[in-house]
């Protein structure tokens, strides 16, 4: 029998897999489930490209692009070549192996197969012993809009390369998402022991997720410490446009931002050493490490951190579980 | 105004477009239309492949691979090494500059953009003066019933490498297939000269062709000269089954029986001079020449005996078609 995942992280790309990797390292085969942002899908060259769980994947894998921490490692750019040399789009890379990827999902998907189903047989493909999970199996699109008009988050993130000025962020389609039914497994299973917020972009990678009608609920309602680690260092970011959108919706780029947006839902914050001392004013249980993660002991370090934050916590949200459970019997 | 076609030439794959190329080579831009089997089509791995259409467009546009006659030059194999690695079929190559073209072609037919479009779009990116033509829009399946079971073509002719002995050959939705309207185009303009069936396989390549309702009688009624190029040599194919598919079908591989299975339909054949002698017992107008097309020299001298020997026809064409006229015309 497949042990149950006691771990659950909820990921985007990059800065999410890293840790989704530690985590994948530090924890018995099969223990890891990850729930991955669906906001940044879209359909390109009639082909159905979901870059976030690509990422994951290539990562937990041990075959992404070791530089980039995207795309494959020994790619090779033969369709991308003649793409551009036939007048095609060439604003969004497409390695010729990560392309089998493109072609078998959206195969699939117009066999009738759901996105979770095809994402686990991928997976499998892979050898990959972690269970990841797509935040809904229907569309759900991000769309920002911009001192540049409305666009679409490939858009903006990839063509724009994040240029334009962020006002405000939707979430198209996440109205009629539903989770997966195979995430409400993993949040009932008595195994469950933490959910990990990676640091992915709050913003971009893991508000789409939270969008999703019932999912806020679902993580709450598993009665397990929420924990997030920051992804500002010192208040930058390591990678991406997360500190610049911050500014852009007149947020400050701090940790006592993160914990605001994360507010109601963590119990816990993993915080960079830079921002140890921000965090002590936080009245929010936090853990110390070295954040930035450019090796596996890294990731194993700072994925031990959440853990070990979690279970230091696992007893007193039991016990909150308990009195709003009690307060709900009370009501 | 581009010149209307004054050549319409009928093709399979690798043969056909050698002679395509000729006819190209000899006549002005825009004067060459090919109308092409679609019944080797087929969905693989979710993508719409035309094996004869991109063959005659890639030795049109002049970037076939030169060995092999059919795929591209300088093609790499990315995809292929990662769809083998992944555990995915890996029966049918497909290269990474070749993979544009199929997802296009998908991406545009899902749109519900016509094969006729789509492929005038193909050519038109690579800069082929010629009218590319499928035989249909609409989906046409060559199958083979075989020793082997029934096959489809693809399975038949690349996975299992023609080694079945074939009993019969169906074209499965043939009957509810229309010639495109473009080829009614081609063949109502005054400025149509000639007809020419290039050596493609007569029973796989151009039986498909001539299985489409119509089409048979829209050529005759052309009022041109129709002659054929004998794909034989000597009794023996230049490349394929022909001969051995001829033989199982109970036929002489020789240019007689090529000359009866177009019987009604050809008023010439072209010949090798291997087959010149076999050739004046047939009772049918015919030319000789080298057939073996080895390079641009050799597919023009087929491309030129061809047209000369449709222009020497073309005056007993036209009295037959109308004393046809006139004995209609009486009844």
């Amino acid at each position: 029998m497949k042990p149950a995942p006691s771990v659950l992280a909820l990921s985007g790309g990059v800065g999410g897999a890293k840790l989704a990797l530690g985590l994948q390292r530090v924890l018995p085969p099969g223990e890891l489930a990850v729930l991955v942002n669906t906001g940044d899908d879209f359909t390109h060259l009639g082909l159905r490209i979901c870059p976030d769980l690509d990422t994951v994947l290539y990562t937990l894998a041990g075959v992404v692009h070791p530089k980039q921490g995207w795309g494959r490692d020994a790619e090779t750019f033969g369709f991308m070549d003649e793409l551009r040399r036939q007048g095609g789009p060439d604003w969004f890379l497409l390695g010729d192996r990560d392309l089998v990827l493109h072609v078998e999902r959206t195969r699939r998907l117009a066999a009738g197969e759901r996105l979770t189903q095809i994402t686990a047989a991928l997976a499998q493909r892979f050898g990959v012993p972690t269970l990841l999970l797509p935040m809904a199996d229907s569309e759900v699109a991000s769309l920002l809009d911009t001192d540049a008009g409305p666009l679409e988050f490939q858009h903006y993130f990839v063509r724009l390369r994040c240029e334009p000025r962020v006002r405000s962020l939707a979430f198209a389609g996440a109205a009629q998402a539903r989770p997966p039914e195979e995430l409400a497994t993993v949040l009932r299973s008595s195994a469950l022991r933490a959910i990990v917020i990676t640091p992915s972009n709050p913003f971009l990678s893991i508000d789409p997720l939270l969008a999703v009608p019932g999912l806020r609920a679902a993580l709450r309602a598993a009665r397990v410490p929420v924990v997030a680690v920051s992804p500002l260092i010192g208040g930058r970011a390591v990678k991406g446009p997360t500190a610049k959108i911050m500014g852009e919706l007149g947020l400050a780029a701090d940790t006592a931002s993160i914990a605001r947006h994360y507010a109601g839902l963590i119990d816990g914050l993993v915080v960079d050493g830079s921002d140890a001392a921000e965090a002590h004013a936080l009245g929010l249980p936090f853990a110390v490490t070295g954040t930035l993660m450019r090796n596996d002991d890294d990731r194993e370090r700072v994925a031990h951190t959440a853990l070990q934050l979690a279970d230091r916590l696992a007893a007193r949200v039991a016990a909150d579980h308990g009195s709003i459970a009690a307060d709900a019997a009370r009501a």
